[in-house]
């Protein structure tokens, strides 16, 4: 497996383009997006689990689970289309109608993602015009592929793209992916949207769960502020234009060439989100070793990067294990507070500040030197088993209160 | 019953007084505080559920299960005395003794309650000086009940204390009490640390159930950031000199009267905190309504209040709904989002926001008058049922990230 150029377009057979359709109150970004693959594509997806689900992840978890194929996506930035009723699910029909009308594809192989303020109706006539403006734009080329990964940001600084090369049954395969997003962001916005795009041939079923354990491992393990969204969305694609014989075996050398990428994939793009956490400074990982079981290590370590102390402490440079310690004395996991050892990691080195629960003599000079890098790693050791999990977060500043309440001023 | 004036010595027999002994690294304020009764009390409590429990919570919890009374509480502040290890409770035990030694109370009659920075172990001797010092200062006058409260403060911008007085068998019987805290608040420093102090007559366990339940629906329903210290503790000490006939009977008017009185004080005690969380400039409170079962209501409203995108939002005086109806939706109980009304009210007015899952017309402009007021409520109807539940937090502010971040600089 390795890392090649190019962003969602890269795998065989896909092509998109973007553009600005006025759906954003302000700014002259792109605001519109199409992505379609030359042929169907099995579809899977992972959705978010707040009961306030958005018009559009309503309309894609029926294309997932019914349908279970698709051809194009169509995502809107600046409209959550949420909180919108029966109009609402109505509009993602409208969008699927033009899809299928300029370019006869099914409507029911059409995916829609949306992510702005979440309330007001889409302003659909526009969208329906873009649709049809980008289906003659629709290229293959990197140019696209960025423009595209950017057009479906809201208060993201930067784009979110990737793309990896595996074998398969001796062919090349190819993933492209794209998301954006990091937590409740922009006011009124939510969301993280993931679109993987990939040639493989690959069983439906397998993909499904595949991607889902996957996404548990990586996506689901960022919080920024731990609000979960209404429109939460990551869609995999697979067209199987690389002609490899279709993966339907876990236990195939195929198989773990193809999960080394996704994983790969969705690693990056999650660690991505959360340093790109609103107002971040700092990517924050809590790295839980040591744990009886799975479980209670992911516990923990989401507990540790949510924690609004911890992450104040980590933006103040503060070498505060007492936070870190609490935090995971509240999560609800079990383990024996005696038994834990905490220790802060960066390149500049590393410091234990908790032994076996109590507070080390350690220097606040070297501590201070070792959480002044970006990218702080606490080390949670609770010396009871072989299970590990890893979580990633930010850290808590000015400009998180900032982002989210000022933003009328 | 009725407010009275004085604080936590205001039922008969409690006398208290307190000093600075220089445990606070900075300051001129006090930071030990010694409490005592007559005769032995009836002692039950609340504490902390993290797994990381500090020393005093330990001690504490062996007075309040074994005992079952209590005679002196010593609480300081600027140390935690968690992550401690056996020297931190052998501290407690030390403490005790002193207070045996001085004032022949038994040891395990001694409440022990700290709060400050976790790790370092408390200056044993400067709190046995102390103590020794405080046992002739003894008063229970107003004045000695208003520096007790302000000597248990940490980060607290105010003290936080209440009397009442209520008819129990035809005796007059009192409450006082007083607590300090707002979250996880100063840099280090966690802890709500309660003290209630009566005089009426109450058999133990009925006396430990009615505080649970109580606390419950009070303390319990204060988030100012989300972190459960290491040292949350509520004490109820009743010595029954109001020499009423002993509350036994959960049936009882005298029992009616007593519950009343002590919902009322914890009630005002936990609004307390929740006005003054670190940074705040608001009291939020939801006020969740029509659920099918209490323990619905309370999820969507804890989650509510919980929710960092909300709690700015309330900040910034921003009419976002959405933030709020997203927030119910991830807290993991069961509604039907399109039957939600959310109205916000205060004392300008109120405005719908949300109605029956979407967002309707509304003026900004009136939004922006009601969101002013000091005092907020967001009042979600689930229109499902009869339960309700009321939580209690504050707005997320600069001062929040100021007070959490930046207190070395």
């Amino acid at each position: 497996m390795k890392i090649i150029n190019g962003g969602v377009t890269a795998a065989k057979g896909y092509k998109c383009a973007s553009m600005r359709v006025g759906i954003k109150a302000s700014g002259s970004n792109r605001d519109l997006m199409l992505l379609v693959s030359e042929v169907p594509a099995t579809c899977v997806g992972t959705f978010t689990k707040n009961k306030v689900k958005a018009a559009p992840v309503k309309w894609d978890m029926n294309v997932v689970y019914e349908t279970k194929k698709a051809q194009a996506v169509v995502v809107n930035t600046g409209i959550a289309n949420a909180a919108t009723g029966e109009p609402g699910l109505n509009n993602c029909k409208l969008t699927a109608e033009a899809v299928n009308e300029i370019m006869g594809i099914p409507t029911e192989y059409v995916i829609c993602g949306s992510t702005g303020v979440i309330g007001p109706q889409l302003p659909i006539e526009k969208i329906i015009n873009g649709v049809k403006e980008l289906s003659d734009k629709l290229s293959d080329s990197p140019e696209e592929a960025e423009n595209a990964a950017k057009a479906i940001m809201t208060t993201d600084t930067h784009k979110k793209d990737i793309a990896v090369e595996f074998e398969a049954g001796g062919k090349t395969c190819r993933i492209g992916a794209m998301c954006k997003g990091s937590g409740m962001i922009h006011p009124n916005m939510g969301t993280m949207l993931g679109y993987i795009m990939s040639d493989v041939a690959v069983n439906y079923d397998l993909a499904l769960s595949t991607l889902r354990e996957i996404i548990e491992k990586t996506f689901n393990m960022v919080s920024v502020d731990g609000d979960t969204s209404t429109n939460d969305t990551v869609i995999f694609m697979a067209n199987g234009l690389a002609s490899n014989n279709e993966i339907n075996d876990k236990n195939s050398d195929d198989y773990k060439s193809f999960y080394e990428a996704l994983y790969e994939v969705c690693e990056f793009l999650a660690k991505n989100i959360a340093e790109d956490g609103e107002g971040a400074t700092r990517l924050f990982t809590a790295h839980v070793t040591g744990a009886p079981d799975y479980e209670t290590a992911k516990i923990i370590a989401k507990s540790v990067i949510t924690s609004s102390l911890t992450k104040a402490a980590i933006f103040g440079k503060d070498a505060n294990c007492g936070r870190i310690f609490c935090a995971m004395g509240y999560s609800g996991a079990e383990f024996d507070p005696d038994k834990v050892d905490i220790t802060m990691v960066s390149e500049a080195g590393s410091i234990k500040l908790i032994d076996k629960g109590m507070l080390p003599e350690f220097s606040e000079e070297e501590a201070l030197k070792i959480l002044e890098p970006k990218e702080i790693t606490a080390e949670c050791e609770l010396h009871m088993g072989d299970a590990e999990a890893t979580a990633w977060g930010c850290d808590l500043t000015y400009d998180y209160v900032k982002i989210n309440a000022d933003y009328r001023s």
